[in-house]
């Protein structure tokens, strides 16, 4: 029952969401903790090694968390053999060459999403992994959270017999930013700068609908600028040129349909800000960030559509919470944490599942949807190679 | 003051839906109030024959509500001068050559809905009854709903300010057959019969959005059939070759995109069995059949998107009631109401607006949203000539 | 991104609400933040020089706060140039002459309201403040509460569409002082001491109306005295001779009206001890000191009424809560914020809105209302030149 | 224990007010109970002749109510001797003359408010009816009804110590009649048909007041109109010529300020359509309609204006309901009831205290109001001689 250490070094902590989610909510919290405990009773502790461009930052941040180590001199800490796993939160923009050097290195490499700016470049980058032979996985961490998690226990224990369709729901308001300032950066609304929701959100589509129900075949989308403009951080008027809202038809294996919505310009009726519902033969449930509700084929109503009487029937009250049974951890964390026991196998049974290839996925999915969109046709998603 | 009589010759209120809203709930009860009150003081009061097939059907229903006339001679009811209009609820296979004698005959004539199985048929109608100068009507009771005329007065009130999007819910579950019996007719399943949710409902979203919101201009749809096996009404087997479930992207004037599911196939966790979403710049609404909740701008939340974070806002309760402010009557009635003081009209300013050609683009809708999925395109919906 | 220091000299801190609010809540919360962040990215780090004339309550807040300079030779702090900004809290009849000396001193002044006892006299301070070139603001705390921000956000979002009217609650029951002890001092209640509830509120209403809803036209005004017998703060009985209720009628441009009551002799049945409805062509809105609830045109209901019935109907339920969307920091903390910044812009685009002349504006209007309560007539506001 | 009966003229019952209200619910109510008991035992029978210009309308009344005599001839039913009282609801416009004819004929008489168009006219039916000797009551039903019997209750009782001042609320939002339809009707906003807020509701704020606190003094008033266009019952524009808003001081002996707002341009924010608050040194009420909630000088909270600080305290529940330890019966039937028992007196100890002089009273109150908003100027309100 050793202690064995993991030597990562953390390119991109100095931002919102690297610092926050994966140094002090994932890493930290998994040191604190002692480490990650293995199948053979062994522990994995990681050893975290800081690196960046601002070394004032990397200073305050190591300060902070009474870090040993920092350094603003990526290929020397590449080149350090107590370093095994390269992760990279940077911006999108920086991460394909990092990512190419740390595989350069032979370290295993854990990213965030997307992996690349478009397809080809995130297929070359697992090619160029694969060659290596090095491990990599990427941030899903949508599959983690306590909703989808209960959702996935419903999948696996066979609730939904066959399953019909899927729904999704995702957006809210985000204000234009002269009557109220903005609840999101400017960029995001700029195609110039990359933004645009279907390049934001089908990578999360992506990994979750495959990861749920399997591979997606087919997309037909429709993205739209609802809000031509908007004012920026500093209250300046822009013309907003990339899509702000995206109407899509996923059709998955068997026949099953994924119409999913998503919109930065709409008002919530909903109990949170993404929902999916499942409907299958023997059941149906509704699955958010946190929560999930369930209607089996024996609860199910029989309502008869008479538009003349009111309704009288709580149609809301007739699903039942799917109960948490377990506590559910941070899901970065608890992403971290199966990655580092899967790169502590020594031969696992199978490759990492939110892998380069996986995220390639994602990003052939955003392409594949705008074009769909350009063209006002329904395209095939064909298998990556 | 005077009181005027109105013959109204009544074909197909032997079945559920004419029997009930047509005779019952709408002609019956106008006589009971005494008629329909006109602009100019005088009253319309409808003197009704119950035309058929079946006599005992007929004369069972007659003699229930004391009505001195009924036959099964549809040609001799439409060769008395005294009756002036023709109504028709028979089933959809039947109604175009009834209601080409009706024309021939001379009469108003109105009509459930659709008018005819194809476009092509459909126009042939509106060209029939226009050449012989008569006046026609559909039914088209969804724009009479409580909920419907909510949302259409914060339409007229300007609530919304530019329109951006629209979200379009509607289903249940329809019951196999097998396990509990089928709440909906087995031809509703069969393509060959006439079967299909495109063909039933997209009539429906056609004037209701295009009454709403101004003309579709293209149509992107996915028709499936998610269930390919149920029983009838004699317990048999049978093979489902209608769609069952419809995923449609309609697209209105000025970008607004109208997003609408029909579905026999899913789970109700709504309010109700139909809603609608309007998305505006200014505020939102959510309109059912009967209710209409909606959220102002200035009370649009501002929600960040942290799945880390439970959800700590009822967002559900971030929406209000939308007030009668007035009394509803039943919708079929209501529309009643409305056509017959159009046909007692001399010269009305304009046509009656839920007409033969409305009721064709209706038609229309369904066939291309039918044609755009077969193809996988987006097909544009063209005015109708 | 230097930090810059800024000179502030605090006259009249020893009182209840320039320690509490100016000191401890405003200007000590900006040091301990690190100063105030101005556009460019410099900080501007306020360094606090106590004055006044009680040593020892002096050295006893500069004690409890470790601030290293403390002073009660006035003219001595105001000579010395590292001192950039006069404050001034003391009681009203000591101002104006220590704001003078500031001014000759060459000083930039912030000071609390009312800035003199007369027209007169405040407009000479605004005079000589112009003439010598200094900056110059007075507290408008009023403006910077929660709920009257949220009012403003309903404003500039074009909520009310026209505006029609408003209404102000101000008051609750201040004791008489033989039964229970008053819960203000007595001075409040003799004019010859200065009080009196128009002098006290009228600049309130001046600027929070003029901010709100632009220049005030005319006023009507009727002050009394409800209450003629009060015990001061040794349990003697006195004569009130100043006004302790105010019944107003402002005309603002446009013909809206501006119904405001203020009273110390009243119980408060409302949600906060200060209410303002507000209401338009297209909604209403009641803003208190905290929360603001606004009813939209579209959720407006029809009373009839009909004194023959009880009321069913729950109207307070009507009215739905303006989210906060942000967070609210305490007023007079803003304030110092935005005057701060406004010393360090080198050319700003416009003068101090909250400066000597609004400040002149509100004893106009205390001058115009005790004069029309007198006189029995309309006045009219004119502008002060 | 005799019963004797009461022969009852009434005029204008053939419209809403007088059908219901005073036919249905009083008069009909008052014979269906057996008559009022009088304080000797003896019962008084109202025996009623209706009296109009309409035959069909009043036959259409009487067959409805089994009531044996109805008449066209107005003079004609005078001139019986049976027939004690003469009751008038018609429109304002027609009552002066016919009330002069009753008076001429020797009956009493129990008019609807407003009793003339102006003070002069009212004046003149006074002193006709002193002359002539008869006994004369005017409709003055808010005085009966629960809520502000309840504040009566309190006043009688010394509840309220020295009463200090009066504030009343009244209001709602009266739709312009486009987007919706109006809830009044449209001549109530034309200055040349009769309309105007401060004609219709300063009659009744003169009784009330006057009838609870004693004489108004001195009125000041601000009557505006808020929305100067909007649409009569056929849909057409109209522009409103009369006030639709009174902001209104009156002043009550002993100091009593009254400040009073009416308007049809508000929305409802209280639990009533009209509240009335007093305050007095021992305690204060809020009384509506229905109900009364009052606040002892023992419960009174001693709040301090602190706008830094969210409110905790809940003001509203420190308020506590005045029960009404009797059953209300209808306001008007009430009224009806006192006044035939001050008929069937002999030698009552005083006149009648709702009558022709208290009704020019309320007209007075109107035509001041008025001429104070014209001339900006506070009017006082001299005794009528």
């Amino acid at each position: 029952m050793s202690v064995r250490p993991i030597g990562i070094a953390l390119n991109g902590v100095t931002g919102r969401m690297g610092y926050r989610q994966h140094l002090v909510r994932s890493l930290l919290a998994i040191r604190d903790e002692g480490g990650v405990r293995l199948p053979n009773g062994d522990t994995l502790l990681p050893e975290l090694v800081l690196v960046g461009r601002d070394p004032a930052k990397l200073k305050d941040i190591a300060d902070r968390h009474d870090l040993p180590r920092w350094s603003t001199d990526v290929d020397g800490v590449l080149a350090d053999p107590g370093v095994q796993v390269y992760f990279d939160a940077q911006v999108t923009s920086a991460r394909v060459a990092s990512v190419h050097r740390a595989i350069a290195a032979g370290k295993h490499v854990y990213a965030e999403k997307p992996i690349a700016p478009d397809v080809a470049a995130a297929l070359e980058l697992a090619g160029a992994a694969e060659a290596a032979g090095i491990r990599h996985g990427v941030v899903a961490d949508k599959l983690y959270l306590p909703g989808i998690k209960k959702l996935r226990r419903l999948l696996d224990g066979g609730f939904f017999g066959r399953v019909l369709s899927v729904r999704g729901e995702f957006g809210y308001w985000v204000f234009e930013g002269d009557w109220q300032p903005a609840q999101r950066p400017s960029w995001n609304y700029r195609a110039q700068d990359g933004g645009g929701i279907v390049l934001d959100m089908f990578c999360h589509w992506s990994y979750l609908l495959e990861g749920l129900f399997g591979p997606i075949t087919a997309v037909t989308a429709r993205a739209v600028t609802h809000v031509p403009q908007r004012w920026d951080e500093q209250g300046q008027a822009y013309e907003a040129t990339a899509d702000d809202a995206a109407y899509a038809i996923f059709e998955l294996g068997e026949g099953v349909i994924a119409q999913v919505n998503s919109s930065w310009c709409t008002r919530v009726r909903r109990d949170e800000l993404v929902e999916f519902q499942v409907d299958g033969v023997q059941g149906s449930a509704v699955a958010g960030l946190r929560e999930c509700v369930a209607q089996h084929r024996a609860h199910t109503p029989k309502p008869v559509w008479n538009p003349d009487l009111p309704v009288e029937v709580d149609f809301r009250s007739q699903w039942h919470p799917v109960p948490d049974n377990a506590s559910h951890d941070n899901g970065f964390k608890e992403q971290w944490t199966e990655f580092l026991r899967h790169l502590a196998d020594p031969e696992p049974a199978q490759a990492y599942p939110h892998n380069f290839h996986t995220a390639a996925r994602g990003v052939q999915l955003a392409e594949l949807g705008l074009r769909s969109s350009a063209q006002g046709r329904r395209l095939s998603v064909p298998e990556l190679t």
